[in-house]
């Protein structure tokens, strides 16, 4: 049984009404005829935040005791769970501190400070952020909210789904990127909860296949930082929580190349008008690409995030 | 009394409805902090075409007698109503003839052609497309679908503020970007029939301010083809048809200059994630900028497309 429940994520979807948006479901003419699927995408490049995040970090602050908020909270992220814990936390009147990568894109370095947190910058490849966050915890009494392996961000994510299969009741599967796996095991425990029916499947840059390896060893397996342009989803190992979740509800790990990633970029930015930044395309790539079992016809697709530098658009 | 009625308007949604979409109306915290208003987006860069332009060009073409359509169709345009054109041709399954500049946006040239349009291309400065369209039309008794100045135009281009006041009722205001005219014509029309104390304004770039003149001079005046971004409102005087309706209806015409369309621009981008292009934004811009009389509050604006070349963003 999954450790988190659609209860739990019921709950949550109450709870965080106040400061996340019921984001859009938008159809494309354009990508049904390349996919020849109909692909349902649910816009949470258009969450608060720009980022599915949001959902996980109000889900995580409003579970807390007023005695917990009123020590503050510490986060480490590489941008959009850190500008999400930056929200949620100005939203309740509590102090965060985030630690981030140097190297994050400016847009979300900017952004989390605009929303009043303390943010300090870490070198990915020489630091430990989670030393660094443990260090704060322990001084200040803050208290850690991790970017994904814990049951309030996981319930909190799982919304994301929740409302999707309000919005689009006749799926018959659901893709979703897949970093730390927060937003896939989420919403597979919503999803399968909702319409048991429904196949699931995560979507990994060839370049951070963590879950990928893993699923193939059974075992979580830990692999060097990884130089994908989809940047919120260099996590280098699948999360205690959300592996089992994973191995128990989703049918296969797919993978997708960098020029897949920049390609479905350009496509969902020109076509379908959306700005969506390479980790929130990699689920809409496998089904452009085709790597889903043919037989699906009406496809669920989360566009998990919008925050991209322009001059990495540039690039493309 | 205007020259299009609002039954006309009404009678264009119910024909329209198998080629047009309902698009959304969005809201942005980020824009409404900046501005200082509560502002209501009307996403037509998420129509299908990639701009409004397929309300007029359906309902114009779903408005011949079959006897017409037989013949053909023949329109010229900067773009985003050649590909109207063509989509609505495409559906009904009538043969058409498209004369656009060749300066017109790489994107928009393409999607027309991929729409199975014939495309004629012209020096914009030196030929005349509209001697061009007449003469294809007598030689081949094709009908010609003139982009703005005709009452199935604008009363399909109606239809976008007719969806928007049901979807936002509690309005001040409605601003709309002005080119040629059809657009603001018949959104006034439709705003004026459903909330008569609606207060309307156009917005033109500074560039190609033919319309902000001939409202000083009280009659339509001709300026140079305007070299502004907004390609898609570089037409060079009002219409016959729309520029009474809007001396009528609507309360100024206020302007934006480069910088402020290309501001906007990234803004409407980065922060709201969606992707409109130059000409879709002047109305937002003149919102943003701070060009309304401060009184107005809820304000409805029209992003009115999205097709932009990714060279041309580059730039920006």
């Amino acid at each position: 049984m999954a450790s988190v429940t659609i209860d739990e994520i019921r709950a949550a979807a109450v709870r965080i009404a106040p400061i996340a948006r019921k984001t859009p479901v938008w159809t494309s003419g354009s990508f049904d005829r390349r996919s020849g699927c109909e692909v349902f995408f649910k816009c949470e490049n258009l969450q608060k935040g720009g980022a599915f995040k949001i959902r996980g970090a109000s889900n995580f602050l409003y579970s807390m005791t007023p005695e917990q908020r009123a020590l503050g909270v510490v986060g480490f992220s590489s941008g959009n769970h850190a500008q999400a814990v930056a929200i949620a936390a100005r939203k309740l009147g509590v102090k965060a501190t985030l630690i981030m990568p140097d190297d994050a894109p400016k847009s979300k370095l900017a952004a989390t400070r605009a929303n009043g947190a303390n943010v300090i910058t870490y070198d990915r490849l020489k630091e430990s952020r989670e030393a660094i966050g443990r260090k704060i915890s322990e001084e200040t009494g803050a208290m850690l909210v991790p970017p994904f392996d814990h049951p309030w961000i996981v319930a909190g994510a799982g919304t994301c789904a929740l409302e999707l299969l309000e919005q689009a009741p006749t799926l018959d599967a659901l893709v979703v990127c897949l970093g730390g796996g927060g937003l896939l095991a989420g919403s597979a425990i919503a999803a399968k909860a909702l319409k048991p029916s429904i196949r699931i499947f995560g979507v990994e840059p060839e370049l951070g296949n963590d879950y990928w390896l893993s699923r193939r060893e059974g075992k979580p397996v830990e692999i060097d930082s990884p130089a994908t342009i989809a940047d919120g989803l260099r996590t280098t190992k699948p999360g205690a929580l959300t592996f089992p979740i994973i191995q128990e509800l989703v049918e296969d790990v797919l993978l997708v190349t960098e020029d897949e990633i920049k390609e479905t970029t350009k496509f969902v930015m020109t076509r379908m008008k959306l700005l969506v930044e390479p980790s929130g395309v990699v689920g809409a790539s496998a089904v452009l690409h085709g790597k889903l079992p043919k037989e699906l016809r009406r496809i669920g697709v989360i566009l998990s995030g919008g925050n991209v530098d322009l001059e990495v658009l540039a690039t493309l």
